[in-house]
């Protein structure tokens, strides 16, 4: 017998991305502006018919709480929805708030043909999504990504998960959106901080697969920031820079979605990061942790000679110019820095898989442990914190 | 582009079964006796070169804890595979207890690679299968079923779960086991009221879909009870009952493994059932609820006209004949009955989707509610009360 398969990929359009693995999962992520603006039926044609309880945190209720009400009363049947807040942030992203979210669901009679909504950030949508995923089973999970980490990250993927055990995202399930929704009107309101954790992730893609998109960023390095002048802003330069680093995810994503591969591009800043979020009590914020990770691989692929000593100047400098840091002299200790990597050689099958760059826009992978003696590791910290002390290059070198 | 697929369905060999359904999820049942047995090669065969982490409940691992370890401990490398035990029954199978199982497994540092593997009853298994699915977005899970429910229904079909919200299984995800293993040898231990509720699951496959395994059941209702006499076993039986049971169940599941479809023959007797058990804080076990919710179906279904009143009267005598109830004072009120009928109307989008018999071995739905008018459920109710009342019967009718 023989079926005809659709062609698996990832196909760019005007209005976002469709992403058909070969798994057979398929989704959408669409772009929008202004989602929930009186007119735009965007939101509404994924809802109509269906339950819907929504959640948001305190932050995005605060900002956009009305606004979203009053266009699900406009556009949905009384009756039909419900928008709940529930509490944000790492402390919170436990089961517990994932049971608060199915018991409120439940309360509001949720069964499995109605829609979990987010509208937030990723805690938000993890916790919505590894709620939607478990609840009855599985329902329907649409997700409103309102941080940059959001846009080009969360948002892609079909990940879900909530921290346990000691550990980030320890419980959780592969989950594929209903629909996800990027609208970077909401970046506006984000603070300063968020927009350079995005910017981390943005690096990451461009340095792994999209140097194109990493010389948009040393031109452009105020990217998603407010415009400074009457006429500063920069819209075509951060739609460029949204979709590009969107399309390389999910580029990255789509052979290989629920992770069979151990060994991925998109874990660059993701061996060391998330030992340095946890250890620091999450001080340090996770798209800073990837920075920090991403500056200390890059040390480390110098090095073992596998980057020149001028790219890696640029990535370190990239990262300090867009107000990331390259080093957190309380977590990047000699021992935590091992302890991560044995941590990430056993999480990986017993295979290091460390992402390093080869120029901007390629990287490989240092499979083996025994590939890094301990010297370079002592010497990579110390040509970071020296880096670190040296602070944000007064400009940088475009290529 | 075309790919060539396999052909979907259930296909029966000599050690079991294979599933494949048209999403692509495949997995085989395996039937096999003495398990533990030092010479037994099957699950060491599954588990060779992953590490294991296995949990037991108190009653098996009262009865069988030292055997599994023993097995494992001359099959399996020292220090790759450990043994727990976590409590059971319903009350136990919560949110908590799967967070407690996860913890256990990252104390011994289980990672994606490991497998979980669960020995014992449909709690301990869909325990175990939650916290497997959802464990660093799903580990492998291996389950051994020791009940006669286990064996006919968990151990056939993909579903986990925990009760959440006051409802059964409320949470929950759909992960196809690695391994699923079904010994008959368990049973021996198995006390008589579990041994009714599997009978309660069979005479179900059989009342929807299998007429030949009915008439087994009538002519043999002391199937998997312990022989009466030195030679009174009836092992020839019993295999043929198992495998019927087994294989009607996949065939069943095969199309509909993730319950897209909401009209579900496999629902007949889970209705009514749950909100039986649940209205009875699990006095009244599943599997009687199971039987209860039949009898109630096929009075339903007699009295609308579509089974006979013979066929109505041969399975009412068979559930009491097998030592099942068909009927519950305190729970099967009118209220509550109407209360599971609009529940189920809700759950299943609208529709009742409530399974009658229309003879031995065929049935259809009723799917509207208006379909049933009030005095219908209240005749039935009554001649269920008069039928328990009345008892076993001393002889069944066989055909
Ligand atoms: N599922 C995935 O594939 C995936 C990928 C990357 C990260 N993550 C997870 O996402 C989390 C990080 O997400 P994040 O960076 O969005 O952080 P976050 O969800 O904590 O949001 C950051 C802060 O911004 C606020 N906020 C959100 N939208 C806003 C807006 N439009 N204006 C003003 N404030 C706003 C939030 O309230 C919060 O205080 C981590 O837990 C990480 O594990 C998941
Ligand atoms: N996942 C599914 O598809 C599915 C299908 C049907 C039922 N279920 C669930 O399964 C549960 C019912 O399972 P169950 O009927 O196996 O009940 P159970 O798991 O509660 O087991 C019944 C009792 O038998 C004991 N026991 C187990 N094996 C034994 C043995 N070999 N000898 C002696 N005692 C033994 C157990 O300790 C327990 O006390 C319910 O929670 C139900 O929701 C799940």
């Amino acid at each position: 017998m023989s079926i005809s398969a659709p062609p698996t990929g990832v196909r760019a359009d005007a209005t976002g991305f469709s992403l058909h693995a070969a798994d057979g999962t398929a989704y959408r992520v669409e772009l929008t502006t202004d989602l929930f603006a009186p007119g735009n039926p965007l939101l509404r044609d994924h809802l109509a018919g269906r339950q819907v309880v929504a959640f948001v945190g305190p932050t995005v209720n605060r900002l956009y709480g009305e606004r979203i009400r009053t266009y699900l009363r406009a556009q949905l049947p009384p009756g039909s929805w419900t928008v709940h807040m529930v509490r944000t942030g790492e402390h919170f992203k436990t089961i517990a708030s994932v049971e608060r979210i199915g018991a409120l669901a439940k309360a509001d009679g949720l069964d499995r043909h109605g829609v979990m909504l987010a509208v937030g950030g990723g805690v938000l949508c993890d916790l919505v999504g590894f709620a939607a995923a478990t609840y009855a089973r599985g329902v329907r999970y649409a997700k409103v990504n309102t941080t940059l980490v959001g846009q080009v990250d969360v948002g892609v993927g079909i990940k879900t998960g909530v921290n346990a055990f000691g550990s980030k995202n320890m419980l959780g399930a592969y989950h594929p959106a209903y629909a996800s929704i990027n609208d970077p009107t909401f970046l506006r309101t984000l603070p300063d901080r968020e927009i350079r954790c995005g910017l981390g992730e943005i690096v990451k893609m461009a340095v792994i697969r999209d140097r194109a998109l990493f010389e948009t960023l040393v031109a452009h390095p105020d990217t998603f920031r407010p415009p400074s002048g009457p006429d500063g802003g920069s819209e075509g330069v951060e739609d460029y820079v949204l979709r590009a680093a969107m399309e390389s995810m999910l580029h990255e994503l789509c052979p290989n979605l629920r992770e069979e591969n151990l060994a991925r591009l998109v874990d660059f800043g993701h061996t060391f990061g998330p030992v340095i979020e946890t250890a620091s009590d999450y001080r340090v914020a996770h798209g800073e942790s990837v920075a920090i990770d991403m500056a200390l691989s890059s040390q480390l692929a110098r090095l073992l000679g596998l980057l020149s000593e001028a790219d890696c100047d640029r990535i370190t400098d990239l990262l300090l110019r867009l107000g990331l840091p390259v080093h957190d002299a309380a977590t990047c200790t000699r021992d935590l820095m091992w302890q991560a990597l044995r941590g990430a050689w056993e999480r990986r099958g017993r295979r290091l898989h460390l992402v390093v760059p080869t120029g901007i826009g390629s990287a490989t992978f240092v499979d083996d442990l025994d590939d890094l003696p301990a010297g370079v590791l002592d010497e990579a910290l110390v040509a970071l914190a020296a880096a670190a002390r040296a602070g944000r290059p007064r400009r940088l070198v475009v290529a």
